[in-house]
């Protein structure tokens, strides 16, 4: 990590894993931050100075000391985390945890953080709901369970890695889109295991 | 990359541009491979056969010749392209080139390919499509226009890399998702760059 020291600042909002993943790395690595809470909900990512910052008006977004801006939350982590032992060594298993980067944002955040959002967020009722998050979701917890339960401590060889930081984000608050992990044991122990790890209190 | 000549099979629909990027780095960077056309409208990514090598059930998936199995089209393409000069080897201009690959596929993917898809493919009438689609792609060409109308010629830096080769895969069939890139002129010239680079025939 080559940042010397320099102060960056994380706009985020407190709500979303996306940008408590970059908190959980920094603190883990012991890069000293700024956190700006940007709250999407209070419109905050859709001012002027923000779109200024960031056009695609999305947190998290880190400044750096030079003015440097780098947004999405796995490419500022890669970023931070460059030759720490978050990222493997070994290409092959780069390779898997790069894998189960892009998985996370297309297949898990996209079901487990939206469906959480518009219902304990947005408040949605249940009918007016997007029938397919349901099944979605349940589809993303079982894939990650049968991956765990072979049985795996963490995701990607056998140590904690970006790949179990990204995951767990959402995955810890998967009780506020109406899921009980109980149903997914594999997934409820390796919650509890990343969350040790990185020393920040049980969601559940 | 450490292939060694090793076979690789890709498995993949030519009509996914998340398949069809895997096979332009492959090309671009002479890594010999086997395409196995797997068709996700006739269901042969849903098949136990293929289940039972990639549980999420997508494409690409590809598989060495030692019985490895590689998931995620951007992974993918970060494992083949190390080293090579598809990669920025400058840690900054990585982690810019990451954000855009992750961008692409949160933010412009699951627009333009979803749009596409639904509308040529699967032929759904415009008044059934999800009324967010059309601003959403909208949106992920602007923010790319007004990019690249700096001016730039690729995305990161003054090269060619995986961020234009995964940006380039949909954009060139923006057409098919019902846009014009004559109103993105700056998309409009780099699509046609980046096709010439990659030596592939203009889609439009």
């Amino acid at each position: 990590m080559s940042l010397d020291n320099a102060a960056m600042t994380v706009f985020g909002d407190s709500m979303s894993g996306n940008c408590l993943r970059v908190k959980f790395v920094a603190e883990r690595l012991g890069i000293p931050f700024e956190w700006v809470e940007t709250s999407v909900m209070k419109g905050e990512t859709r001012t002027a100075e923000f779109l200024a910052m960031n056009p695609a008006g999305q947190v998290p977004t880190v400044r750096f000391a030079d003015g440097r801006i780098l947004a999405q939350s796995n490419a500022i982590m890669l970023y931070l985390a460059e030759g720490s032992d978050l990222i493997p060594s070994h290409p092959w298993q780069r390779a898997l945890m790069m894998q189960w980067l892009f998985w996370e944002q297309y297949s898990h955040e996209t079901a487990i953080a939206v469906l959480r959002f518009r219902k304990t967020y947005l408040k949605i009722p249940e009918s007016e709901l997007d029938p397919s998050l349901v099944p979605r979701c349940r589809k993303a917890l079982t894939v990650m369970n049968n991956h765990l339960a072979r049985p795996r401590e963490y995701f990607v060889g056998d140590a904690l890695s970006l790949a179990d930081i990204a995951l767990v984000a959402y995955t810890r608050w998967s009780h506020e889109a109406g899921f009980d992990l109980a149903n997914w044991p594999a997934v409820q122990a390796w919650v509890r295991r990343i969350e040790d790890d990185l020393n920040i209190e049980h969601a559940q």
